[in-house]
């Protein structure tokens, strides 16, 4: 379907994506090659308000409509910002994409993985990214690292630690289960030394 | 799955759903019955969020995510709202559902009716009204009313006549393959005539 690269970046919070993220950004950057750094939820202008209703809404959101939410602001940011991109020749960089929905609703939550799978895939007409960097992380490191940066959380970061493990071992079973797709990498390792291994692999690509 | 009884209106803007669904609120108010009022989108809080998006963004929202959207919307309503109100023995009257999603993005838009019916049926885990009452009517005499209501338009009023013209078969569609649920009406008709045969319908039912 494309002629860019589509990289996503997984992994729970603290796990060290903006900080990869930006690290690739500037190596392509520093290669020529044009670069769309991007994210889900809230990747496009329809996609903020969704995030708004799905991670700042006051009270519960039903399991089938948080799941429905997701899969809408990823339909529309894939339809008007990932694909014009690709087709531009661009390389998209984007934190999380359907895995995080997987692992948190899927295995997290109330709802069968394969049907939020299913859902995602109705959403973006089957899109997947060739390259996506899984940042494995121990709940309790992350908890460590967020405390430090002392950064509100939202309804999801609220959420106890057995749902972040929970979220962890899923992550580890989708990568397990695409090889091919999936990168996984130590997030408790030097930054330049995960960003030195995530070079290596997107050159492959390029 | 209910002690209530459900009744959802549909059909086009201007074919007097808002009229139906008082005059029906108040016949059963009489009888003695509970009575909530709702509708699809925007019949929660997190649904008039929401709706706020689908109707009011400015600039195109991908059809897909239009689509999951309204099924998000839906979601959360029914377990949120409808199944609580019919766990507590009330009647519930409902401006739209499923159908008008089928007929406005199936039959009018880009995407499967089949497809779009099933995302509903998902979102509510297959919940469906005991009746729906379909008030039919010609989209040039609804464009009639509309125009002498002096009301201002939203994105889908303001799509062409055409559009309007393909959703009616649509519905008329619908009613035919499930002639158990559906009630059609001539939405020509006096009002009081109407409700009359809605109230007949009802009757029945309860």
């Amino acid at each position: 379907m494309t002629e860019g690269l589509w990289v996503t970046l997984e992994g729970g919070d603290g796990s060290g994506k903006t900080t990869q993220a930006r690290l690739l950004e500037q190596w392509l950057g520093d290669q020529g090659r044009t670069v769309l750094r991007t994210r889900e939820p809230g990747g496009s202008e329809v996609g903020i308000l969704i995030r708004d209703i799905v991670l700042h809404h006051r009270g519960e959101v039903a399991p089938r409509a948080e799941a429905l939410l997701y899969a809408a602001d990823r339909a529309h940011h894939v339809a008007t910002v990932v694909r014009p991109a690709l087709a531009r020749g661009e390389v998209v960089i984007q934190d999380r994409y359907l895995d995080s929905s997987v692992a948190y609703q899927g295995a997290g939550r109330v709802l069968e993985a394969e049907e939020v799978r299913g859902l995602s895939l109705w959403a973006t007409e089957g899109a997947l990214p060739q390259l996506t960097v899984l940042l494995d992380l121990d709940p309790a490191a992350a908890r460590l690292r967020l405390d430090a940066a002392d950064k509100p959380f939202d309804r999801l970061e609220a959420e106890k630690e057995e749902f972040h493990s929970r979220v962890r071992e899923a992550f580890l079973a989708l990568a397990a289960a695409e090889p091919e797709r999936f990168l996984v990498i130590d997030a408790t390792l030097a930054p330049e030394q995960i960003a030195e291994t995530i070079r290596v692999r997107v050159a492959e690509l390029l």
